[in-house]
């Protein structure tokens, strides 16, 4: 996969509180681009200003396909939840070379805001 | 062209519902930039999370011009349409360096958002 | 300058109609950036859609400093006049690596939107 | 750190006025990643349009953390004030590489905007 990497590096993420204002909140997500023709499995490592990391959430891609998974819900980080309000950042490495994206996913609000990470 | 590649990854496409509120409708628009002195062959591929990508869109960019594609509109990628509310992601490749940027191109709004890619 | 470029280009260049509301317009500006303990001379081409490009526009950044030009200021361009509302792409060419960048400079606002160009 | 670098740059910094509207106010921030097992020593230099730069503010990056930085706070830049509504640039010069994001760190708010170093 030409120009993908095997590591991403994603410094600013932060989580809102949770509100049930709006048909759908803000939340922050993590999008995965694989082109290869067999699925590539990713870690993911969750660092954070205070305390030690939580390391090697497995993820797999799967082949030409993109993913995004949700920060918010635990189920799309087999299990672990990062908290609130609290300053983490994001390596992800993967066995072949992908494309990674981070960034605030809210489609529906014509203001809607974008944190954008930078690889 | 001296920093361009010749492929260019986008992996946050989301075209938003159709509204009709306001001047001029939010959209996703793909930018291809060639400052070579001859027309440049680009070929787009487009990915899904639940289905075989759209392969092989053919485009030319113009010798020493920029040129804007619209993802909302089929004429722009040969016919192709992309779902709305739909997650995607864009393989650009291009037989001679070029600079690609895909974003929302929403200039009329004083709160414009804007999507980037990492490429 | 280490990790610092002599090429640059930002592909989504599209100054806003002139309006008058609100103490600061929204405008578009390049940011050059020189940690050089020399000045140095930069050329900025402008391309567009649909006519050849404006070429070899002269700038000086000096010496450990930061300059920002303003897109809708000809003053700030050798008295090249960029056409409102219309796509434009550019070229930063510099005799030695600087750091660039392009974007919307709006910082009076508080939902403030920003155009960030890729390099 | 594969994938990270021991030089950043920052051209785009622009301290808004101080306001007391709404719960958290907009500022900028500075985010050091450091996935080493052993703190890393950096130094931050900061660039202006008129005036010399202030150099070699020193910070340390704990082991395995990432720290956020308030561009508005003076102890977080060992007692360097920025001066509001001026613009300035940054450079971050690390003895090991890591990976730095520039922001706006401002999260309370439906419509958050954002700005994105360019690294």
């Amino acid at each position: 996969m030409e120009g993908g990497k095997k590591v991403w590096y994603f410094p600013d993420g932060y989580l809102p509180e949770k509100s049930t204002a709006g048909a759908m909140e803000a939340h922050e997500a993590l999008m995965l681009f694989n082109t290869h023709e067999k699925p590539v499995a990713v870690k993911i490592d969750i660092y954070f200003s205070d305390r030690a990391p939580a390391r090697d959430i497995a993820v797999t891609v799967p082949a030409e396909r993109i993913i995004a998974l949700r920060m918010d819900h635990p189920e799309d980080l087999a299990g672990n939840r990062i908290p609130p309000v609290t300053q983490y950042a994001l390596r992800i490495r993967a066995e072949e070379p992908i494309v990674v994206q981070f960034g605030r996913l809210d489609t529906t609000q014509n203001n809607m805001a974008y944190y954008v990470g930078v690889g």
